[in-house]
């Protein structure tokens, strides 16, 4: 395989997704309205500023003994392209100009054996490996502590696209991490099977991250939390393999599967997962609901995460999110304010109708006015877009990112308050009053997930404004008892609320798994337990 | 509190559940045609030969301090009613007159708080402890490592009773593992609710084992199994105190909850877990059904499990399994074999209604006879029954255990086959032929549990006899990739096999965690990764 064949960012390192889109009409007035004022040109990625690469030739030969020449890159645009992850100060800092994140070197591994082979070489010569595929992470997961280490590679699995040992009675698959969802999903459909999995990422996240950083997807009701699908997995560590998954559950000792995931790249290399899969659904059927508030449209959503039945996605967004999102808002009705729901059914024909009969009942005793299928198929059709829009309203001068979290029902609603009013005050303060859209996207029978989407006038210097605003909204989130994080993980971003939500004993017994696979500590440093 | 108030090893020690029971009239023959002779009779616990406490005037003291002087009992019945658990050969070394692991005393604190100090205590003067609370372990998961200790106690934890925090709107209660199951259930449906946990141990063992134990109930396929019940807990660690569980679910690095649930002791004492509950079920129904053989069977219970719906309950017993539990053979109809599956249905009466239909329908296509409500009814109401015919059993000169697996559903039927096969020929090579009877009581979409009860003749020698056979059994298990436990745990009966399932850097992994928050190595020495 040549360096051409090696498998390239697809998508430009500081724009979301894989076209160009524009920001509507409306938005002029309402940014303006904000106080938002034009902002200082991106730079051009190839006029990005990076650091000489550190890697000692001595490593850079071992390594290429190892997985062959052609598979340790060093070259300038591919050291960039794999320079931290999506998060919005990530893409303020490159848009400055700024790379200096970026990994030393890219090594390419084709297989499992070539990861460990890789692992001890860095571990004998005490190099960070940061794992990479999908390179998404929006909470600083692609960014390690340097210090103490000779180099930092990052370790692209993304040779690691394997779909092996497909068994249609169990309904399990075997997928190389470094398979992008949408490939994956491509080839389970052409089986018959899907995975079910759609994160907000899909475009550009990998099996690997799903995993790494348990994920979940925009059909989780129906589908559940990436967590869920995980029967089994091969790890590479610094010491070796560990291969997990005997059963789909088992009462021999801790759940170590639950370990791995969610160790974001600090125990080792997950090479490939077991997953559970389901036949591709025949039927999807997308509809809207107006609730008069968000207290209201939680409640019923509690309605069905409780008594059931579960729609495939259930979602809720709250006024203010409402008001934005919707194309015509004329389709609510029903006088100023409400929230619209999304309920989307995925099956055969029968579960979906079946279903669909009795979430309409559930949703309109609980006060739901029904939209029909607009809302719900213009949501669906527009999925994965609005992330696009960040791009153009960077380039507009304002500053947009999100943030969520998930707790217990009986304290959802206070909890949304509080991180709105939180964050709304703490940019305020700096004179970039924001707007904050809040939606529930995950639901559980005893909780759910909130996600917050900010708004607001790029300052003077957006990453300090928007650290400021942040962790006034980690103290709100963690103030309130709910976890630091439902779905995009911890990273080095999160990294000290996440400490404090676990406590000190708790992060002793991670650094002792971590320790007892990883002595030297060249995991993905500074990520999680760092 | 005087000592007579303390709690008190309601079961004798050597036989199972709450009064006794005659084998039925047609297991003369039936035992005969296996070769079964009379056995000694059982020693009387009062006589049973224990230790001198070695536990030192020094720490008794300390303890006493800590928890109050009642609390800390070294008299011969409470020692003798906390050695061991409920396995066969846990009753065989009671009914010879050994009870040499009996701990030196017995602990028994009132509050986390109480639990901390002893826990501080013990490390200090390195005494062992054994977390205790149903007593029901059939693993050994009661019978420490003494070796390097000064001394061993149970910790018994049966004074932590309290149900708080009941939130009816996250639906979440927390209780204090000293509950007996049957207690926290009855206290819940005084309130509407329900916890829907299950197992066979149901009317012995306690929240504190199903977590540290990882259980699975009867009722797993409509409820789930304990460790999906559980979102939050507080352990009580020689170190300090680990609370988790912020959200019902998180992306906030591992779950860390699923690390403690399967320590089985080894990390600290469980003092408290916040569960899950739902409303008490309106109505119940049970029925059974026929299938030709356990390969028809269980291809029909796949089937409810992938595609839905969901009884509450599903089972299916293998053909020898049916041919002895069946009261009245002539019920399954049909000719000669075939397999009895059972089928529950709890909650609301619509509820009920249409998932029954639903699986009838399913079960119907899929070859299976409905059998009417009498099978179902006769499981539902003997449920826990089945144990007590061990005591007579071995009084008689019977020998009967049982053992467990999980596998995934391709490879499940050869599973059956195999350990049926391998105990069979272990047993018969003994001169003792055995019936070994099958069924599966939990599924998932990717597989199922197999469960296996053991009934044959002693040999002069019931533990090496049965040591023997396990050690074939758990062979089997392992050359086929499957797991060691499915619902038992793994205690000191299990833990070669289980460090074998887990590997190496895995158990590692585990071991770290352990010495990270108990250095000294005091808890439940010897069990899972001793």
């Amino acid at each position: 395989m040549t360096e051409s064949q090696l498998p390239v960012i697809e998508m430009r390192p500081y724009r979301w997704g894989v076209d160009d889109v524009e920001l509507p009409e409306a938005a002029g007035p309402a940014l303006a309205g904000l106080g938002v004022k034009s902002a200082a040109p991106a730079v051009d990625a190839a006029d990005a500023v990076l650091p000489e690469s550190t890697l000692p030739a001595e490593v850079a030969a071992a390594l290429a003994d190892a997985v062959g020449p052609d598979h340790v890159v060093s070259e300038a645009a591919v050291r960039v392209g794999h320079t931290r992850g999506w998060s919005t100060p990530d893409l303020l800092k490159l848009r400055s100009g700024d790379a200096s994140d970026a990994p030393d070197a890219v090594v390419y591994p084709a297989s499992h054996e070539q990861v460990l082979a890789v692992l001890e070489i860095c571990a004998r010569h005490r190099v960070a490996v940061v794992p990479f595929a999908g390179g998404t992470s929006v909470v600083g997961g692609l960014t390690p502590v340097r210090e103490g280490f000779a180099a930092v590679i990052a370790l692209d699995v993304r040779l690691l696209d394997s779909v092996e040992d497909l068994d249609e009675v169990s309904r399990t698959v075997t997928l190389g991490t470094g398979l992008r969802g949408t490939r994956a999903e491509a080839l389970l459909n052409d089986a018959g099977y899907t995975l079910g999995h759609f994160p907000q990422s899909y475009e550009g996240a990998s099996i690997g991250g799903y995993a790494a950083a348990r994920s979940a997807g925009q059909s989780s009701a129906g589908f559940g939390r990436f967590d869920e699908m995980v029967v089994g997995m091969v790890l590479a560590t610094p010491r070796g393999t560990i291969r997990l998954g005997t059963a789909p559950m088992s009462a021999a000792g801790p759940d170590l599967r639950q370990l791995v995931l969610g160790s974001e790249g600090t125990l080792g290399v997950i090479t490939s997962v077991t997953v559970r899969i389901r036949p591709r659904p025949d039927v999807r059927e997308f509809e809207g609901w107006r609730f008069d508030s968000f207290a209201d449209g939680a409640a019923a959503l509690r309605r069905l995460a409780q008594d059931g039945p579960l729609p495939t996605v259930l979602r809720l967004s709250d006024e203010a999110e409402t008001a934005i999102n919707l194309a015509d808002p004329n389709v609510l009705g029903g006088g100023p304010g409400g929230c619209l729901a999304v309920t989307g059914f995925e099956g055969t024909a029968d579960d979906v109708a079946a279903r669909r009969a009795a979430c309409f009942a559930v949703l309109t005793a609980a006060g739901g006015t029904p939209l029909g299928t607009e809302p719900g198929e213009a949501w669906r059709t527009g999925r994965y877009r609005a992330p696009y829009l960040r791009d153009p309203l960077l380039d507009a001068g304002a500053f947009v990112e999100t943030l969520e979290t998930a707790t217990f029902w009986s304290g959802l609603t206070e909890l949304r308050t509080t991180v709105t009013t939180a964050i709304t005050d703490a940019l305020t303060a700096q004179g970039t009053p924001p707007v904050v859209l809040c939606h529930i996207s995950h639901v559980y029978e005893t909780g759910a997930s909130l996600y917050f989407t900010v708004l607001c006038a790029q300052a003077g210097d957006p990453l300090a404004q928007w650290r400021r605003a942040k962790d006034v909204a980690n103290a709100a989130i963690r103030a309130a008892g709910a976890t630091i994080t439902h779905h995009h993980g911890v990273g080095t971003d999160h990294r000290a609320t996440y400490q404090d939500e676990i406590g000190p004993l708790a992060l002793d017994m991670l650094r002792a798994v971590k320790t007892s696979i990883d002595p030297a500590g060249i995991m993905n440093p500074g990520v999680l337990v760092g």
